[in-house]
């Protein structure tokens, strides 16, 4: 939870005038989102999420982002939709920063997800998947298979501090996955981090999904397994199978997965949990106890990764291929 | 900014199930708030601020607050207004705290206040302390002038620490205020903690005040010295006679300030530069530098009471007596 970048009334006042949604009536920072500076917003139009893009996010990627989310707002996916200013432009710079006004998207994320939750996720996924192979926007994936060893090595001489046994680990995974990382599966935009929080629901229905800012041109199946990861297991760390039965069934109701794609989970997961484990070590030695940010235990996705180690069937995942 | 207690989404669910609110729609923690966690509550029916009280206030003050603002909303001060839930009660608890939920105010605090808004400021505190005449509820000042002397005490073998010379001027303005303190002005219900982010404007009008849990019994003009010292120093703590004039002013026309409360100011600011000076070393020596809450630099006061103890005129506020 962190608001990195102060902006003064003065400052929003004139940026809001810049738009056609009247006079700023109030704005507060947001005690969520770990990237970016969120400001709750309203006006006499309406309310939206003002998001200052920090560091972390590469300025040039931001209108695949804006774009992507326009798209999706207008065929048929619930979600945040980016707000034009007078001169048309959605990307702006406010405090020094990339900035862009965002419409406020309702609905609450549900911390401990059930099995009815992952069932609606996997039809919204289906969905997006379906709705983002019209999307003109190409966008190559910054954290995928061969961004992972370059990031590895910034920390491996200190992976054994974090946790004993971890350099191993990840030396045999990432010599795994190069050698058999699928080339063949479909592929199309992903979200690239759908994790609970970035999937609102109303009741029981999901009303929309937020946080574009890791979608790409991927592997289409890796979102499936990052949700696997994110939605299916316990906080113990146990796979639910029931959870993952009930996102792999909604998702291919709405899109088939293929039969190799299928095959192709177990070490799919596998390339998504250390792509996890890889960033929380990473953060988790570059991250000093007292930040803003809280750290992400690296534990949670050693076991995740280690669960798909051990898959050798795809019934494993509670999917029936026939 | 702080969430120092995290609510889930079932558990907020729940709890705004038993407001006559309809659903609840969407919350987000808010980055603000130095004292307890705030989050900002969407329901079918409106827009609500959730305070969860954490444990710097005294949980059985809390009805006074409550019944504060109710009071001051029902006598023309825009303030939040504490919604009962389906049994009539404000006071809950929630997250193993005591919580309200209350009503969401329009406004936008500002950041550097022009002589209007001390003008507008004026206004309001003097309509303010009108109302509270009526209110019945009392509650004594547990941060007044007998406090004082027990706070420094804490710190008071650390203070050289913090500043130079701090100790002896802390211990010689607790002397000289012990010997000098007025007995006769006239009291009431006062804000005690009006600083400009609990002052919310909409355009040049005041749309409310926020923050009742300083509010107390004690003299009237205390407010005024709180102002005086939150809104008429510069940034460089240079003291602006024309925003002192405004205020002073604008508030007069509502409520005449009395010839010995005009005559006492200059020690009444003393003390409630002392007053904020004192957490403020407080909180500088007990919070660690990494925490989640900004420390106020203490020097800001320190200079803020030298001024006042150089102020010989009642003119040097800019306010005539004539």
């Amino acid at each position: 939870m962190a608001v990195y970048t102060e902006v003064s009334d003065e400052e929003l006042t004139t940026f809001i005038e810049s738009y056609d949604l009247g006079q700023l009536l109030s704005f507060k920072g947001i005690a969520e989102g770990v990237e970016n500076t969120n400001y709750f917003i309203h006006t006499d139009i309406g309310t939206y999420i003002l998001t200052l893009y920090e560091k972390r996010v590469n300025e040039e990627d931001l209108p695949f982002f804006l774009d992507l989310m326009t798209f999706m707002a207008e065929n048929g996916i619930n979600c945040p939709l980016p707000v034009e200013d007078k001169k048309g432009k959605a990307l702006r710079t406010l405090s020094g920063r990339p900035a862009a006004l965002i419409t406020f998207l309702e609905g609450i994320w549900i911390r401990r997800p059930k099995t009815e939750h992952c069932e609606a996720l996997g039809e919204v996924l289906a969905k997006f998947h379906i709705a983002g192979q019209k999307f003109q926007g190409r966008l190559t994936n910054s954290l995928t298979l061969q961004d992972w060893r370059p990031l590895y090595e910034k920390f491996e001489h200190q992976a054994d501090d974090v946790k004993h046994g971890l350099q191993k680990l990840i030396s045999n995974e990432l010599d795994f996955l190069e050698k058999n990382w699928p080339q063949d599966l479909p592929k199309g935009i992903i979200h690239g981090d759908l994790f609970p929080d970035n999937v609102f629901f109303i009741g029981k229905e999901v009303s929309g999904l937020i946080d574009f800012y890791f979608s790409c041109h991927d592997i289409l199946c890796y979102d499936l397994a990052i949700c696997l990861n994110a939605w299916c297991f316990e906080q113990d760390i146990s796979f639910n199978i029931t959870k993952a039965r009930a996102l792999l069934k909604s998702y291919n109701k709405i899109r088939t997965i293929e039969e190799h794609e299928l095959k192709a989970l177990p070490i799919i997961a596998r390339g998504a949990s250390l792509r996890f484990l890889l960033t929380r070590v990473y953060d988790w030695l570059n991250t000093c106890e007292n930040a803003l940010v809280s750290r992400k235990d690296p534990e949670e996705y050693i076991r995740k990764l280690r669960f798909h180690q051990s898959v050798t069937n795809i019934q494993d995942y509670g999917f029936d291929i026939s």
